[in-house]
């Protein structure tokens, strides 16, 4: 099985960026960490990290074919971005929408998610181990299919 | 470590209702599986089911000197009950979120939850899965304090 | 044909509470009444009045096997509750929604109704001969099905 | 007594339209019904339909000096129609608003009604029946008097 | 100088319809009032009513070529009528909007007027002199032009 | 008869402020074709003009007493208001409200009056002439009474 | 094959309303133009036009039987009208939704259309040619069927 | 004279709850508080806690025969409680709302009472005076009538 | 201790105006009753009125120095100041907000406070009664801290 | 002549991506038939995707020396980018929007176009021919300047 | 050339009022530094503060015939005074708005601004130096005219 | 000193692109004025423009190490990028948001700024200047640290 994991815009900062709200573990060593869990649980991870919204969606249109379904983070676009719902509708693997913060308990304009709608499911509030629940939630989900 | 579960109205009726959208495991299936896992991660699980909004309050209440931490699916209360939210806020322990379903792709009125602000992270759209991830991601979120 | 007929809150005061919205009328003559209409039609009715939405849910869980059909006066419930709309979904059986006052002709909060979405009907504004309406309508239905 | 049935737009349609959100059964046969109804009820029915607007206001101004009161389908025009509204208000008959679907069940801009809060009460789901639950919600209504 | 007065919907009513809200002076009665007005001001003047949103544009599309200016009292559709407002502004005539009532101290839906953002000016208020008013203010104005 | 006319925000600067929206013609050229028009309908006509939202209140608080009725216009204060209109209903004197333009007609934020609401009548767009027809109406009014 | 083309309210006016916004061109040369267009396309076309609400939804009613297909300019009644959106619905035909100038460029109030959802498809900015492009868009959508 | 003191959700954990919010005093101890200073004004004091909105509106329909008024703090049923609107409106006795924070300091979900517009009046942000106030105020306007 | 009672627009009207809604006692009387309560409680009492907002800004930033704490009614500008709210921010005393009337069972415009939010409670309700009770309230705030 | 086919994000997946709402046929498919209608039109047609807004803009950007005009489809940024909305306006070129799909008829968030505001015309629900259509509009468009 | 200063509610407060949002600095402080300033730019600056809607009103209709041009910071008056922004209108120079905060980044209700519509431009956030900045813009942009 | 100034989407066209709104200046001679005003400022200054949002992102995720500040606009991204808004957050650096025109002068959709939350201030409405006086303010600030 192979899994994508895509983090969003700003998520390269991690570590640096707001650790009070966003935790202090680097990207890097989030990525290790689902390298070494994806292993586990019988899983290729790759990561991939874009602060740009269109090269989200490419990476999204190029997951089929290689993944088996994909781990987004899709930072500031969740509450904006109808272009980046689309792409994920569009590639027909499923995707879990994960948050490193809890969005319910931050700024109002943070409580709707545009992007959720298309996934299979959310995870969020959890810091870096969101992501890894959510690889998690994949697996299985792929695993019963 | 004590992990109560409180499951919210309409749950007792999991596995008939509505198939489609919850799935078909019953509510006392769901809750052994918890208990199982529970005892992997070395934690003691306790579920309780109300359909009142009051009962699960008087739940929560109760939760402090016995649970270490609560797995929550409020059900139809998460979208309206100021209540629950400021019981959750009340007790001092940490509580998750969890929903069967993937609230975002479902009617407008249920993309907003009420309660999540005061939980520590939410969980959506596994299924019966959710209460899993959702409980161990509260075992472990109480490990690191 | 057996049909469960289900007072919401507040409706235990009919007759002294505000005669000039509500009638005056006593919740007790209007279950008799509907007794009586029911033996003309041919079904059973037993009536049930709960002031909590979860007394209310808990009814509505224990109809099937026993109704086949409810007509439902949700009161003040109508415009907040989506655990008592997901009760009438979960349930499987028709459900009439009955109002005694015309909802559209009072402020403005009354004037959606969050439960009739599930119903099968909604009839209101006709005091006490709603539920007369409800349960003629509600026997029909049922036999034609 | 007498009793003007008014339909509204598109109903003239009835039987060929959305026979899965209307019903199959037509205009005219549902007037033969309600006029069979009407004898038993020692009620004269008098039928008009109307696509128009204005002309559905005409046909209220000409309901006083005749009927007793008015059973009224306002169809599209139950949603958007300030001045249909003001007409049953001027009238002074008892008006009662009929739907053949449930309008809760259906899009959002459906689920408001500006005539109902001028009518004595509100009737929708059952299909043709509505208009029998009407026109007898009616005549009691009128012999109450 | 010619002025067409063009009455709305349910204003033939005048005089029966709700009194306390429009006054007890009859359509015909106004029309009179206004016709001798018109000759103190050297005004001909014509009336015209139509309950049909369309039949008010025919009038107003009829207006040109005959009458200088037009008194229009929209009733019910002043608040919802697109189509209304761009017939005003397409006959390129000077139009003076007049209400019997105040509609500001009414309804919340009456609030709003579609079609007086169309119109030179708004008069209403004062019951049936807001006819004598608004015909005085468009003779005004199309003096000085 | 004693009239009040009472001018709000920015209308002593009529004549030199945007001409193309409010005309051409100076405050005190207004204050003196009324003072001769209430000479012809027999009316005293005192005019008072403030830019402050309780100087106004006061102006309106001192009325009674002397004057039989007051010709308002609010400015800019009639979109933002609650202390006027309170004013304008504490009185006990009917008040016409008047506007030069038409609000309908003007951005978004003025087509909402909120002291309309407490006056008898509103005329509007009829640049100064709008003051005349305001106390013409008021003077009219009164006799009536 | 053969073309309905149906003319909302206003829509007779055209060449002399407005001319900046709906162009110089009359009806009846658009008309003649789809007419002739219409022959190369090997369709015959009939134009009707109606300033009534009602007058429209009579016409689409009379369409199944005679037309394949209408081109539909609904004017102002683009933004308010359920009962239309409800008769393209009923009538079981392919509608295209066509509208002279561009309503995404205009008043707040033109940028929302309730008949579009009803519509296969909807051509609006281009002057009279939106006629010519939504005739040729139907009968190739006719034709591909 | 006797009060009945009515405590909504979660305030059975007050002094333990968010102590910088609602201070630190038990209920217990307001209730003996509210119990001394009605022996000064002449009144028995009884105090009723529930978390269930139903228990609250059993309560307040228990109130009549015993009560000669109540002092209710609906805590989290504030914002959203039509049914216990209704409640208060049924029961014919003053009720007063009080809260111990000022809820138009906090989030803006708090900042509406539902039921405040049911009450003779509010208080609140004085902690447990809050309660205090209220009975005071109670005991005033029931010596009045 | 020194508290400076503040009244806002209209006030100084009281007894004469709308005696339904706010009641026939006079301002000059309530002041009287304030400081002969003000004596009871050790506390000296100035009163001072003004329809002014600037004017109320003004008395507020002139209490520090004086003052211990304000009892302050704004009146009309509750719903509308932001400056006021910002002035009582300002002084750094304790400032209650009372009113006459229940804000809550009025017009809508009257449910939301400015003001309040920067005031460390609210009463209201309680006609005279609410100065009393806030002023009350306000003292025993102060000899806490 | 010179047309630049602009196709927004997503598009590159046409034929593979949910062809139940966006048909079966690719892009590069849809580029031939543009180019050979272009030929017919003597119009030569040059065709570009991207995936990201910033690239879209840029695209237009070079669209001025070379282009005389635009035919875009901009998915999903037509509901978010006031950045490509302003792109539109910057390059002083004739733009048309197009859409398979009509968006009218698919989910709320879709009824609202932001850059159709700055283009001269849409056109929508035609499939792969709203490219045509579009084309053909814009070449007829710039004929005629 | 000669710049107005003019100072909006509760800024005679500066440098007690909340020194952590608006800094130590006094009003007296700022007027000397922005004098100080002007000599450097050759401008005579003239300061003047109210707390007064009416007041600022009044300053600016004063403002013609001495000032060249005006730095406003219009406080709390700058989310809710229309009357204000028609006297910024109405003077015929340019008033460029300040504020010492940053408005965007307070609560939600100081993120619009109805002033700022009629004004050249705004600087805020600054602190102090908001003057000063404004100041200069000022009268670089009165040099260029 | 450096100073990173960070243009957004379609300022590479200024000068060309509306001149009525944004200048006749060009994107080139505002950078050199911006170095010249740097330099004797005694500030570094390095311009960067793009058109893609994610190009804003990096731009500003380097920031660090080399800039003491940023000086941004950007453009359309202002009033929709909650993405952009959580880099500024990210990066530590202190952000001055500058625009050409006066945002709350032009569409209704340009009034809200979504990334000005996350800077220290805004400066708009100034033509290029706004660059100038956005720099000098953030060195000053820096300064002052």
């Amino acid at each position: 099985m192979r899994i994508l994991v895509l983090h969003g815009p700003n998520l390269n900062l991690l570590g640096e960026r707001e650790p009070d709200v966003y935790g202090s573990m680097t990207l890097a060593a989030i990525d290790a960490a689902l390298k070494a869990e994806g292993e586990k649980l019988g899983a290729e991870v790759k990561s991939v990290q874009s602060n740009h919204e269109g090269g989200l969606i490419d990476a999204l249109h190029g997951a089929p074919g290689w993944a088996d379904g994909v781990v987004l983070n899709p930072g500031g676009y969740t509450h904006t971005s109808v272009a980046l719902r689309d792409a994920i509708k569009a590639i027909g693997l499923p995707v879990v929408e994960v948050h490193l913060s809890n969005i319910h308990a931050r700024e109002e304009f943070r409580h709707r998610s545009i992007t959720a709608g298309a996934c299979v499911g959310v995870i969020g509030g959890f810091g870096w181990r969101s992501y890894l629940l959510g690889m998690r939630a994949l697996v299985e989900m792929i695993h019963d299919e």
